[in-house]
């Protein structure tokens, strides 16, 4: 078990694991990517305070080495889901992995790609964001999956043995052939209708009768992340201590708000690592 | 007239002037000294991101020139008082310069030195931190100064040109003779006293009946350098924006409060400047 895990491999999330390593934490970083992509790929950045131009991939890669230098732990994955765990701290579930610590920084970014009309209003209603937690929900029914990442095939394939047909919506480049379980659909996904529960998915080209819409992008909402977690403006609600309304989790960097600044997400990185320290001192750890 | 006037040179203030200027503004920072002392005399520092292992100079070098390479105005001078002015902005009074600015960015850091019992007591009923601003107030009266730095000199030799009596409690080592005029007195200074007003001052040496105390450290308290500004726990109070409760007036770092750390002020810092240059174009500049 960590003492501290951190979800997000952005500037904020690194500054966290250098702060809390110098405070002799065990820390886990768990990454999608090796560099924030957003970071990697801006072209040149000249108000990174001490180093005047770089580009965003040099920056990116200065900042996990010293990460790097002082022994992280970095584990690449996605997490889906976190959960309070029964004998305290929290589990956080990858796609790969079950990482358990006592407190948990997210800097997980903001989500790129706007939401779908009725997306928000049916999340646990028929929108789920995971195939591998709710698939089982969907035994011998109909479901369309919303693939915005090639991760979305494998996701899809798990819902294929479970689900008696499965609608599948590439919205990126498809490089390999499909799995033939899916029956491949087409259009700008534009709406999600039911009444209780989902019913209906609109795409511009088309309408298909399911019973549950899964989507697959890059981010994930923010609310998806955590159950109960305070948003503000759907960002994470922090105090100026980085500390959200749960109880062990803080958070740091764009996934609190703008402005979205790489010196603005270091510093709250490192006050949300300071002030995570504080809370295992408080726990007795 | 500047648009951003940045009070203090170290982390804070040089972010916020990196990241005003990049917005283009006519940015002035002013600072007593070249480098924020307590950043210069840092052995080494190891959790400034992206730079593992730094001497406290060698950084504060580098983050000073690179607010120099974007066209900072640097003016070295201490300020001892803001005030808004008539046409709207606000004068910041110096030593030596008055200087003009649309908004001001206060980073002053937090004062080294405990303060002496009775000393927030009487501020305005005989404790002043000024004594160009507020000596024509002893005309023929008793005053105390109690040095803690060699420039206290050069205010008590202001004072000796109205008061009746000088007393002069140097609390550094003395290197040149000092002013005639001056009664000299010793000890560690313990209380102020009065009813209304001051009346006394207590040292561990004796005490002198005065009807003013002087006192001159390496920092001024915060709520003597602009009037109505807002405190909590001593420390400037600031929005997540970084505004105080004062129109134009934002602050960063240290002086916001604890924890005191380099990342934390540098992002401050930046989150200052920006919602400044926000604060220019709703003034339509």
């Amino acid at each position: 078990m960590y003492e501290i895990a951190i979800v997000g491999g952005g500037p904020a999330g690194l500054a966290a694991a250098v702060n809390a390593r110098q405070r002799n934490k065990k820390v886990v970083l768990i990454s999608k990517e090796e560099h924030s992509s957003k970071l990697a790929m801006a072209h040149q950045i000249d108000n990174f305070l001490g180093i005047n131009q770089i580009t965003g991939l040099e920056l990116a890669e200065k900042l996990r080495a010293h990460a790097e230098a002082v022994g992280t732990v970095f584990i690449k994955d996605e997490i889906q889901k976190i959960a309070a765990s029964d004998e305290g701290g929290y589990q956080l579930w990858g796609r790969e992995n079950l990482i358990e610590a006592k407190v948990v920084i997210l800097a997980v970014g903001v989500a790129l790609g706007s939401e779908i009309s009725g997306e928000n209003e049916y999340i646990g209603r028929g929108v789920s964001y995971c195939a591998t937690c709710d698939g089982m929900f969907y035994k011998g029914k109909k479901v369309a999956m919303l693939g915005y990442i090639p991760e979305a095939e494998g996701e899809a394939a798990f819902l294929a043995e479970v689900a008696s047909q499965v609608y599948y919506l590439p919205l990126y480049k498809v490089k390999n052939s499909l799995d033939e379980r899916f029956t491949v659909i087409s259009g700008k996904p534009q709406q999600i209708l039911g009444e209780k529960k989902v019913q209906r998915l609109v795409t511009s080209q088309g309408e298909w009768e399911v019973d549950g819409v899964f989507i697959e992008r890059a981010s994930l909402p923010l609310a998806q992340l955590i159950a109960d977690l305070e948003l503000q403006a759907e960002m994470i609600y922090t105090t100026s201590e980085q500390e959200t309304n749960l109880p062990g989790v803080f958070a740091a960097g764009d996934c609190t708000g703008k402005p979205w600044q790489i010196n603005r997400a270091i510093g709250q990185g490192q006050v949300a690592a300071l002030n995570a320290v504080q809370y295992l001192q408080e726990l007795g750890s």
